[in-house]
């Protein structure tokens, strides 16, 4: 529940959401940031690029909020209306604001362009605004205190949004309303689905000071847990956090891999390269999807030496020689020939570790032995390879999902002695 | 801009929404599928689960549109008071609806669960509403006609919002305004961007009949061009769209690859099962993401056979065969090296095709020469290997993307002997 003591409102101005062109993602973002600073999110409003719109969505947000904060309408061309609506509501008139004219320039010479008339507009404001400004774009963000209430205006475009709202607007609004200080401390956590993890650790949940909330942010195997402390000594509420997180780790020791919206991929990385070793992967069920994966961190070309894809039969033996008496015995999902993935890509790609994975994706190919969902993961090191089979479901994309995590936490769990 | 002539609102009562743990897709869904069936979205709000914010919410959807849908609030917790509300709002009661309550009772049977006294509320609804059947859940859809306007709630599960929406409401409201007939084709391009594209196609873009849209549908790599057409005559509707088609292939024939909203790796794996062939790939900047998208197909096992990751140099030497003079004398990111690693991999792995890649995927890493986003694409057939340099730019995660594009639909225009 929302239970913040300033209340905001969002009102996004755009055609191109109203007609599901695109998805609204400005406003989660927005409301997420202003959450974590202690702002409740009252409502939100998707509203047309029309002045009565506008005008209509100004009033009842100013009637529930005590801040409203608007995206888009911004651009110079006459469709974009937001500015003279303002003004309008507000009883006042567009000026020419020196300041940021001369930045409207700046960005344009920077870019070896010339200020066309269009252009020079975007200096053109309510006068009673306070401008914000927009490194990352022509149109400045606009501040109001009108009738003991906050109006805060930005444009659209995503970066331009996220920089005026995190450096601009959340300071200043942190700083009129004097919220009580707030930490959050976010624990990643791999391995139980919500309920069960929910489950596990409602002891220590109940135990939490009453200032203390918990959130569950569940996504595709992964559920991070996040943790928000509101007070007014901000060096207590970080030792109640941290002290919080200590008894947890006796809860589900097994289950937390990183903190603060770390990746596998990146605790893996960080692993290996503290420990100067390397990996590979022979994938049949994930189909490359661990490479790629692992590939998307910059510098991964440090551990990561390469991957075989092996999705033909004869391609396991070929590439990875996988003995043909295993395949045939055992058929291709199954622990035998995973091992032999492994230990093949480890030996012949000369890397310290090796993952493999050996499934059925789906829809197709299940059998009553041997269902859709089932994957064979082995991971692989000098010393031992170990294997383990999971049961993911009948969800093609889920079960590639849930293979590339549970790979890499097998890798981590190896690399830390685990 | 939004002409049509029955307005619609949408309202999502979700704290989740609010607090910025979700972000609202169902919102996105919904209009792009009642701006395809002809009905304007006019505003979306997003609202707390209170009585008061969906009263209010209700009070002023009902002032500016026609029809209001909303979706949440329907569980059976006390939690969710959104049946109440609504009997309130209409001045009416809850009563338990015997078809609804069989049906609750069957989705519980069929699970092997008995009836909880919490999960028979589910059963009741208000007075004055027509309940809709939900097979994927156990809150049914309600549809109320009240004061000349229609109402209609659903559950925020997606798949339960999406199957009553285009099952049930969808079509009621299609009979109840018996709009003009609505006919709707999408264009998938790739190759050129959004601005570009527009350039080459406007004057065809400017020939089109008044009575049909053109809507540009950009993501990264790809720009689909959806074409709406209204009116009486449904054939001669079709006849139009798809004259209007068949002219603008003259404009852009090298960049539509296929029609409503199919990918590249489905045509390309279309064009390979056709021809019964098989393909391979050798990936270094894209890192198996190649490999990984073409699995995503069920059933690509008929024509890919695997791929190497060459991450490493050696890799490329001793899985793939390039020649270390190749390596040593042009770099990895170059013709000959990318073109020896697609005939590489073609061989070892015995298929009829080959891509390759070699790149700067950045952020570090690039030169003067080979800046980030520098990639080469090989495609090997039997008869010849086309090499190609691309230059994508700085940002990692779209180097990777606009190189598996690329990759595919060289693939595709050999196939197709283009």
């Amino acid at each position: 529940m929302v239970n913040s003591k300033v209340k905001t409102e969002i009102i996004n101005i755009g055609d191109e959401i109203l007609i599901g062109q695109i998805v609204n993602t400005n406003a989660a973002w927005m409301a997420d940031q202003l959450n974590l600073n202690g702002f409740s999110v009252v409502h939100m409003a998707t509203i047309a690029d029309t002045k009565e719109a506008i005008i209509q969505a100004l009033r009842q947000a100013s009637v529930r909020a005590d801040v409203v904060l608007l995206t888009g309408g911004l651009g110079p061309t006459k469709d974009d209306i937001t500015k003279q609506t303002l003004a309008e509501y507000f009883g006042t008139n567009l000026i020419t604001h020196k300041k940021i004219l001369q930045e409207v320039k700046d960005f344009f010479a920077s870019r070896g362009q010339s200020l066309t008339p269009t252009n020079r507009r975007q200096a053109d404001i309510p006068a009673n605004c306070i401008p914000l400004s927009n490194p990352y774009g022509t149109a400045p963000g606009m501040w109001f205190e009108e009738r003991g209430k906050i109006y805060a205006s930005m444009p659209g475009v995503p970066i331009e949004m996220k920089n005026l709202l995190s450096r601009e607007i959340i300071p200043r609004l942190r700083e009129k309303y004097q919220t009580e200080h707030l930490v959050h401390q976010t624990i990643m956590t791999h391995g139980l689905g919500e309920s069960h993890l929910s489950d596990n650790i409602r002891e220590w949940e109940e135990q939490l000071p009453n200032h203390i909330k918990l959130a569950y942010l569940p996504r595709p195997g992964i559920v991070r847990l996040r943790l928000s402390a509101v007070g007014n000594d901000k060096t207590k509420l970080k030792q109640e956090i941290n002290q919080a997180i200590h008894d947890l780790q006796a809860y589900i020791p097994d289950l937390i891999y990183g903190y603060d919206d770390i990746t596998l991929e990146e605790v893996t990385g960080q692993l290996l390269s503290r420990q100067k070793k390397t990996v590979a992967t022979a994938e049949s069920c994930t189909g490359g999807a661990i490479a790629a994966r692992i590939t998307r961190i910059p510098g991964s070309s440090a551990y990561f030496r390469g991957s075989v894809v092996a999705y033909a039969n004869d391609v396991k033996e070929k590439q990875l020689g996988v003995p043909p008496s295993s395949l045939k015995n055992h058929g291709a999902v199954s622990q035998p020939v995973v091992e032999a993935m492994a230990e093949g890509v480890r030996n012949r790609f000369k890397t310290d570790y090796a993952l493999a994975t050996s499934g059925i994706a789906g829809p197709e190919g299940g059998t009553k032995e041997k269902p859709v969902g089932m994957v064979w993961i082995a991971v692989s090191s000098g010393a031992q390879t170990v294997a383990r089979e999971f049961h993911f479901g009948n969800n093609r994309e889920r079960n590639t999902e849930l293979s590339v995590l549970s790979a890499l936490n097998m890798l981590r769990k190896e690399l830390i002695g685990d």
